[in-house]
């Protein structure tokens, strides 16, 4: 039986992968007049004195939303609310099973930017946090932006954050592996969606000078026509010195390679004309950019993708429930850059340096440490 | 220590009443690309293909969102989203603790009817149910109404139909105590609000025909002005006979009274005006209408309160879990008022002829068989 059909089984018998479950059990006439009517009165009462109060009462402390418009999931494109589900209900899963953070699959039905900024303001008093996913690029930049500026409560689009913490927290201990420094390298992505922005801003602020993004026209210049307001706003801090072309000029020279884009888009001859010990991360699923053995015997030193079966897989569930762990723990209002360049690093320190090689620069996303050192690293920066 | 004391003792050492569960645990990296990426793509795609199969292969099959926007909660008033939230937690508790079904409560940051409509059709895909709860009247009318001609999953405010439910369902068995007919009894219903306006229809619907509604002007009529459109409607179709007059006037000579209104506004006077064996449900909480000591002196035969320490509880808890249950189970696209009616048969069947007396007309709600046998009685009539 293939993967896809044992968890298409194994969909069917879970019927929904999450449950809700009472924390007080109502067995007696007193426990129901203690979890319910007339003593949840005084809870109630507390909190209409005192709205920080909804924290000590309620399960908002320690409770994140999983929203999603399913106009991005996976790889599979724009297949709507319903279908997204699954994504969603398996992240509250990840949510809880690897940083004991409560987690609500919440799909809209719309895909109207304003809608879901206006329908997760609504929802958001009993939630402690919002993770967005699974929301297209360039609104999902607009939607993210705009209700960290109305709510007090954390909100991450992990498919942007998620992914360019783990990244990073891989390329810190690549650098390491291959002995060259952030300030000498020349870093390409290749990807100008949500995930590949996100990477070469986090990147940027890590403190890597030259960095170019590649999307569907080649290089992204202030050259190129028809950009989107999120292209236009990378144009000005990326490719300082101007270069026009494609992927394959502005790999010539590099350094570091991050694909979140498009399966055997980059050739070993292509490798070739990278610098020495160059540092891959080819993470289109379920193909990569290039699969780690032709990148090798072309030269590459460090090869991650996003697949369990090759070494080095930049997987978010050794990012997301730390992070949010972290912040609920610590009542951050939000999860700010300097979060996910600790949360970053914490990550990379798990893979100790006697242990560091160039099949091993990611902490396993089983190792039961992960989400208690993110999260005080998070803590640490609230 | 009192029970309120204790119970916010409880809500702060509880700190959230509910949690969400992972079935699937993900232990291993096989149990991770089933329940998550690479698996998970496969029932993600099956619903794209038919979105019906969201109920095969996800938690909307056994889930309902609780819904407040907090402005009625308990006797508390407009407290707000974030103060309603413990009730809305509590309920969860009870939904699924004896329902067996999972409830998230989402307290909305809106008090406008239409915002908090779109809002749930929005949030409507991942849910099977709708159970609106403390939304003030005459609003939850509207949202009622419309939520059902826009949706198709069950939507339901147990402010209303719980209540009416029960109330009917104590009202056949307190009959059949007194050996009286509905044909013959006169009914007044002092509340106008939404529990009192359900109560009124679902007894009209069952088939009582002389039955009028007091508000704080007195009794209901075409005569009164300023009425809401919801008291308007019911103008029509109660008091045939165009009394006007108090709650005192509509007394004399009933034979039923059902009271959602305020505390100790009936007299053993009052009671002595009304016909022998009168029935009497006093639900204003936590201090009835009448005692039912100074009721019964005054020559009531059954009285029933809100309360748990009166025989006779009218306890919402013997209704809702089954009634969600049975329409989750049978994938009803409504709650009818058959299904209504069905319920109330169902929940008055549960005490039989023999243990039947002026003291016990209602089940007891920790009775295990009683959301098994309304959510039979339910799927029997979608």
């Amino acid at each position: 039986m293939t993967t896809d059909e044992k968890a298409l089984e194994l969909h069917e018998k879970w019927n929904g992968k999450i449950t809700t479950e009472a924390k007080c059990h109502v067995k007696t006439r007193e426990d129901l007049s203690l979890a319910y009517t007339p003593g949840v009165a005084k809870p109630c009462m507390e909190i209409a004195k005192n709205p920080d109060d909804v924290y000590k009462y309620t399960w908002k402390a320690n409770t994140v939303a999983v929203v999603s418009d399913g106009s991005a999931v996976l790889g599979l494109g724009n297949i709507g609310a319903k279908a997204a589900m699954p994504v969603m209900e398996g992240k509250a899963v990840l949510f809880k099973e690897f940083g004991g953070v409560n987690a609500v699959p919440i799909c809209l039905d719309t895909q109207d930017s304003q809608e879901i900024i206006d329908t997760v303001v609504r929802i958001a008093p009993g939630f402690g946090g919002i993770n967005l996913e699974d929301i297209s690029a360039p609104r999902c930049f607009e939607i993210e932006t705009k209700l960290k500026e109305i709510l007090d409560i954390p909100v991450f689009h992990d498919d942007q954050h998620g992914t360019a913490i783990v990244v990073l927290a891989g390329i810190i201990n690549a650098l390491k592996v291959v002995g060259k420094k952030k300030e000498d390298c020349k870093v390409v992505v290749n990807g100008d969606g949500s995930a590949g922005i996100a990477i070469s801003k986090l990147l940027l602020k890590y403190g890597f000078k030259n960095l170019t993004i590649c999307g569907l026209y080649g290089i992204l210049s202030k050259d190129i026509k028809d950009l989107n307001w999120a292209q236009k706003e990378m144009a000005e801090v990326t490719n300082l010195s101007g270069e026009n072309g494609t992927l394959k000029d502005a790999l010539v020279g590099a350094d570091v390679f991050v694909g979140v884009s498009a399966p055997n888009i980059v050739t070993g001859e292509m490798v070739k004309t990278m610098n020495k010990d160059a540092i891959m991360f080819a993470m289109a699923n379920p193909v990569p950019e290039i699969m780690p053995d032709v990148a090798k015997a072309a030269g590459a030193k460090v090869v991650g993708t996003g697949r369990s079966d090759f070494p080095n897989q930049v997987n978010n569930v050794v990012a997301f429930p730390g992070i949010f762990k972290g912040a609920l723990e610590g009542r951050a209002k939000q999860i700010t850059e300097e979060m996910k360049l600790a949360a970053a690093l914490a990550i990379a320190s798990l893979v100790p340096d006697n242990e560091l090689n160039e099949n091993n620069i990611l902490p396993e996303a089983f190792n039961p440490d992960v989400a208690n050192v993110v999260s005080e690293a998070v803590k640490a920066n609230i």
